[in-house]
């Protein structure tokens, strides 16, 4: 029996449990599941003879480590800033360890321990990150081991609906944390290199500085820079790369609705508003426009959006913005807390609503004195709102990964990312083979 | 003899240590003043036997305190961040502090110490704040006394340069810390009220949401918004005020120019540029705008700025963002730092300039059923580069409160800004014998 400790059995492990139930009896698999919460288990273990809920606080180090010093393998579902500590733990222990988030600096230096130890610490391994790095990199190294030089790679991912729930103006609704969604962006400028030429665009103009892509069958995109692009250039040894640019995707129309918010200031999580819970959606918005008593908040909103972005007028009706029957009646609330709560009311998925999770990558490269360039794309539609695409894309690789690992398919050992073909090839084709499939083409340019 | 102790002997410090060695004699007064760089006292107590320059590091309590024990008076000059140490130390041994700078909350705390200890430390008493203070709480208990409702105050303060030296289209220079004027806004949002309507603006419209304001024989001003008018309610006694504001004031023009940069991305202190030494002023301004190898920078510049903003790109012309000959060689830098660069280059005093510091404020108030507008105003312009309009009016203020402590004029005691009218009458009055005088209007609205 191989024991695998599963730490937070949140929405995005309910594809990752249910592979694994699927494969346990084969491999002698034994889950041990925690949370907090047991009901939330045992709906993802369904009665499973080969899981076992336990509930108690994984975040205690006292509860954690007897359960991981029994298990072969550890999968932390954990918010990301709790890895460093289960990896101390890990080490500690000598059991592997998956998880799903980006490396952070202290997870970085756990690297000689981690090798001493000789256990695999497995990051970045969900979809962005994880598929995003193993789809890519099979497609860098198969170039570079034919001799081409790339000089360009784009690569877009979004978490979207699929086209028949696109049902409103903005084409979105939230299919993972709206809190995310509301903040995104404002940790610093993003930065990225275009054709040698370094650039930086601020928060300001994140969601106006857009690109627009195109994928067969599913229409067109825009996507908005991510804020650290330059950083992939060492990850995917890709160091002298002329141009190179990550970004998110969302449908047209939504990036430049979303400017208006932030022009408005709309997103700002730094103070709490005056008596917030007496505004209303009107109120609110009335809030960052200036005072005229002469004509409606409809009007000065026109007036703010100048004719130019006169078209979105629709899309900003349609979420409310100009109600004023009831209050939201939150205390204390941040402008960006009272645009949640306001989203939230009208983006949130139906019951019949399925996401859609789509990635792009583009790669410009020269073989030969010929230039070429490649493109890569994934659609993955969820099955309902508990195997969403989000949850499948996340929890597919990580499982596949758990596989791997436990079948001594890899021998790998410190703290590691999915861009060796090691782990990549395996993953992908099974991946494929779950229906998280990436369509090629190549043309001359 | 009493003894005054002076910390820091920076630009600011000038016109405050003439006063003072101007009334030495008369008073019986013996200056000790402080600063690491003893040729900068020197300079400015010009062989006057009234003073003492001693070179130590007065931020360290054990060269400071000693100081303190012998004096009857500390005037801290030192970076604001350094008061409470020295507040903490003055009420330890008794003596009275003045501080030019905002009451932070620790120096708050201090309040009942300070009474214990029979001292008074009075803040916030130089231009902005101090004579903003004085001035308009002048007006404010003057409307009061005689039964007034006030309903509406506005004030504005700015740094300017006397009309003859506004020869560049920015209409501006430096007459402060150039650090402190590329950085301005971004602690926030601003936040006021407005006919009983909360307002709040963010950083990215702070330059673009301006005030017009007009002072007989001076012209036109435009105002932007500070960032914390709120607090002055309570303060000035206004909390029940509909209206509320309190702005920069700039040339017109400036603002708006400074919004281009807000909305670049210039203004960004939190990241270091790529290869930053290597950048010239066009490559710089080029890293905020996208590639596009069809067309050169200036094109991709006015496409930027839109043709509702093109009349402003003469300014930016004039400042050189397009110049690629020389390197601005700063390693390491955030673009703040290089557009303080770029700025400094050109918007520097030359030897004959002249600053001027300018204050507005507008009052509204209804007595006996009558609605009247009092407007208030005062304009200072500096008599040559060391005793600029920015040291009389952080100084004379600083030196005439240091007498009135130092005669016993005033008997207050613990933590204060000069709102009483026992500090703002005398002061006011002396003031205005030194020149630096408030002209008033009252009308019918």
């Amino acid at each position: 029996m191989k024991k695998i400790l599963i730490l937070g059995a949140g929405l995005s492990a309910s594809s990752l449990i249910r592979y694994l139930l699927k494969h346990a009896e084969e491999n002698s698999w034994q889950l041990t599941i925690v949370d907090k919460d047991i009901t939330l288990i045992k709906e993802k273990i369904n009665g499973s003879s080969f899981a076992k809920a336990i509930s108690f606080n994984a975040l205690d180090p006292n509860e954690r480590r007897p359960e991981i010093s029994r298990s072969d393998l550890v999968i932390s579902m954990l918010p990301a800033r709790f890895h460093v500590d289960v990896a101390a733990d890990c080490i500690d222990l000598k059991t592997n360890l998956i998880t799903p988030s980006y490396v952070s600096e202290e997870m970085k230096c756990l690297d000689a321990k981690a090798k001493k130890a000789g256990i695999l610490i497995l990051n970045e391994i969900g979809v962005d990150p994880g598929i995003d790095h193993m789809s890519a990199m099979k497609i860098i190294d198969a170039i570079k081991n034919k001799g081409g030089v790339l000089t360009c790679f784009n690569s877009f991912c979004g978490g979207l609906l699929e086209p028949s729930s696109e049902n409103n103006p903005w084409k979105y609704k939230f299919t993972w944390n709206p809190r995310n969604v509301v903040l995104a962006g404002k940790g610093g400028a993003a930065m990225f290199i275009d054709h040698g030429e370094y650039k930086y665009i601020p928060y300001n103009k994140l969601f106006s500085r857009l690109d627009h892509i195109s994928i067969d069958g599913y229409g067109d995109f825009e996507g908005y820079p991510n804020r650290d692009s330059l950083s992939y250039r060492s990850l995917y040894g890709l160091d002298d790369i002329a141009t190179i640019y990550r970004g998110t995707l969302r449908r047209p129309g939504f990036c430049y609705g979303w400017d208006v918010f932030v022009e408005l200031g709309m997103t700002d999580d730094s103070y709490a508003m005056e008596k917030s819970n007496e505004l209303t959606p009107r109120s609110f918005l009335n809030a960052f426009l200036p005072y005229d008593a002469s004509i409606p908040v409809e009007e000065k909103f026109k007036r703010f959006l100048r004719e130019d972005r006169a078209y979105l007028y629709d899309q900003f009706e349609w979420l409310g913005v100009f109600e004023k029957d009831a209050s939201f009646g939150e205390l204390n609330a941040s402008p960006a807390m009272m645009l949640q709560k306001l989203l939230v009311n009208k983006m949130s998925l139906a019951k019949d609503d399925r996401d859609m999770l789509v990635m792009y990558h583009e790669f410009e490269y020269t073989l030969d004195g010929i230039e070429k360039r490649i493109t890569s794309s994934m659609i993955n539609i969820g099955e309902d709102q508990v195997y969403t695409a989000m949850s499948n894309t996340v929890g597919l690789p990580i499982a596949m990964a758990a596989k791997l690992i436990l079948t001594n398919k890899t021998h790998l050992i410190g703290v590691h990312i999915p861009v060796k073909p090691e782990i990549y090839e395996p993953l992908l084709d099974e991946l494929e083979e779950n229906g998280i499939a990436f369509t090629e083409t190549e043309v001359l340019i």
